[in-house]
C-alpha cells in the first residue's frame, strides 16, 4: 500500500458545549496543522499516488473555506461541537467529494482511501480515516 | 475510524542484558516522548473520541509511576529488558486498565483500541497497538 | 552565556484591525506554542540557570490567564492588535514581573534576560527579547 | 502488534517526465528523511522487535547506495520516475532483501512487515507498506 | 528586540568542488527549509514587525527564482560552491533588496536586520545574519 | 555572521543533589538532542563555515565519551550537578579544545564562537554560548 501526505494549516475560533470541555466552553481558537493522506494499492501511470500539486491545491481549497473564521457562526456547523476529531472528518469528506468530482485528476479516481490528521498543539492531535 | 492522540514524556534510567544491546548494557537513561492514541469507529454524544482532559490526566498518571526512576530497580520489571517497544506495551496496557475501570469517562468504554508510541530520540521510536 | 527554555501552549480567539491583516480582520483564533528562554552569564549554586520546575509553573500561570479566551474581550488588550509579536512581549513582561517578585526563586534574581517565542503555525513564529 | 522505526536521510538529484510534474521536470533535488518501520506480532527472546543497531546500519547501507547521486543516471532507475512514493518502495524492498538474507539478525526473520516513509519537505511525505 | 519568522522550502540540485566535500562533489540535491527572520526594536503602527503576508510572498518569490533548478547551471553561481551557509546569505541579501525597494511595505523600512536559516536535513542547518 | 549547526544525541543516567530538583534527585536518565553551532564572520576558501563532515565526526566523538553511561560515576563530574545547561557547557568546551587542536581542519581556526543546545524533552532545552 502506498500513500502521499500533504500539510496545510487552519486558524479558527470556536467554542464547545458540554461540561466535558471545561474552559474550552468559552470562545477560544486554534491553529490546526492539517495533514491529508491519500492511499492506493498501486501507483498510477506517472509512478505516483496522486498529483501532489493538485492535492496541495485542493487541500488548501478545503481549508480556505473555514480559515480565519469563527466556526460557531458557520451554518455548516450549527449545533455541532467542532472538535478536532470531527473537523478531521469534515476535511476528509470534503476532499473525498473533490476526488470523486475529478478535481485531483483522473488518476486520483484510483485512490483507495483518505486519512486526515489535525494537530491542535504539539501535544494533541486527532485523525479520521475513510475509504473512497 | 477516528483517533485522538495526547503526548507526555518520561525520563528514566535502565540497562539491558544481552550482547545485542552493545554499550546499552551499561546503566544509562532515556527521555521518552510518549504518544497515546485512542481509536473508535464513531464519535460519542459530545462529538469526541475521548475526553482529552481525562486522557491527558490518565496518561500523565501512568507515566508518573515510572518517571525519574531507575527501571532496573522496579519490581514490575525484574528480569525484563525494558526496551522501548516493551515499555510502549506497558503504557498501553496500563491505559487499557484505566479505560476499563472507567477513569477515562463512561463514553470511553466505546473505545476500540489504543496505540502507544515511545520516541527514544529524534531518530528512533517504537509502538505497540492493541484492542480494548 | 547560559540559557534554559521551557514550552507551553495557548489557545485563543481574536481579530485584527487594519487592512494589512486581510482575512485575519475576521474573528479567528490560534494555538501558540510559547517558548520562554531565561538567560544568565553564570550558573547558580545548584549549577542551573533557573529552577525548571518553577519556570514551567510560572510560564503556565502566565499563559493560563489568557488560555481559552477571546482576546478581543480582555480589558488588558482593549484597542490593541494582539499580534504574535505583541503577545510575545506580553508573556515576557509578565514573566519578568514574576522573576522580580521572587516567584522563580531567589536564585532567579541573577537572570540577565528573557526571550519569548510564540509559534502561530509550523511556518510562522515571532519573538521578543528583553533584559531583566 | 509491535513496531520499531529508525530514521536516516538521503540527498539526491533527479528530474521527472510527465506534464503532471510541472517545474519538477527540470533537474532538481531533494533531501529525504527516510523512516523505516519494522513490525511483528510478538517480541523476540531479547524483548525487542529488531536489533536497533543492525536496523540502523542496514538502513544506512540501503541509503548509501543512492546518497549524493543523480538518480537520472542510476541504471536501477532507467526510464522510471523516481517519485517519493516509488523511492519509499525501493527502500522497503531493499530492506526486505536484507532481512531475508539474515543481515538484521536471526531474530529478524520473525518480522511481519516493513513500512518506509520518505519526507521530501516539512509539508509533504510518502509511504510504502509491505509484508515480509 | 522583536522578530518575526516565516518558513518556505526549496528543492535544488548542485555539486561542490573541493576535497573537503567528499561524496558531495558528485551532482546531488537538497530540500532546504528556509526560515527568514525579520528584526526591529519597536513595533510599527499596526503593532507588528512586518506584514507577514508580504513577508511570506516575498520569501516565496526569492525562493522561486532557484526552486526546481540545478544551481551548477545558474549564472548567478558560476564558479561558486553553493553551500548551505552561502545560500543563506543569498536569500538574506535578496530579501534585503526587496525590503529596501519597498516590497515588504513602507513600515518594513524600519526593520533593523534579517537572519536566514536553511535546514538541509533534520541534523544539519546553517544561518546568515545581517543588518538592514 | 554565518553559522552551521549539526545534531547528535546522547543517552545517559544521572541524579541531582539539592531540594530544588524534587523527584529528579532520584537516579533517572535522559536523551539529549545535542546541537552544536559554529560561528564566524566570513566564509573560508571553500565557501563554508566548517567542514560539516569533520564537525559531525568531532561532535559524535565528544558525545561518545559520555554516551550510555551513568554520569554519577564519571570522575569528570564528581560532586557536580550535571544539569542540562552544565552539560551544554561541557560539550561546547570539549568542541573548543578540538577546534584549537586542529581536529576540525585548519580553516576552523577562523571560527569565532560555539553554541551548544541540549534538548532534554520536547518542552525543555538549554544552551551555552562561548567565544573561541
Amino acid at each position: 500500500m502506498f500513500s502521499v501526505t500533504v500539510r496545510e494549516h487552519l486558524m479558527i475560533a470556536h467554542s464547545f458545549r458540554g461540561e466535558v470541555f471545561g474552559p474550552a466552553q468559552r470562545l477560544h481558537g486554534a491553529t490546526y496543522l492539517v495533514d491529508a493522506t491519500f492511499r492506493r494499492a498501486e501507483l498510477d501511470a506517472d509512478n505516483i499516488v496522486v498529483d501532489i500539486g493538485l492535492a496541495t491545491k485542493e487541500l488548501a481549497g478545503v481549508v480556505a473555506a473555514y480559515n480565519y473564521r469563527n466556526l460557531d457562526e458557520e451554518p455548516d456547523f450549527a449545533g455541532v461541537n467542532t472538535s478536532t476529531e470531527y473537523l478531521a472528518k469534515v476535511v476528509a469528506d470534503r476532499l473525498a467529494e473533490r476526488v470523486h468530482a475529478g478535481a485531483l485528476g483522473e488518476g486520483a479516481r484510483g485512490l483507495a482511501g483518505i486519512t486526515v490528521t489535525l494537530h491542535e498543539s504539539h501535544i494533541a492531535w486527532a485523525s479520521y480515516e475513510r475509504a473512497l
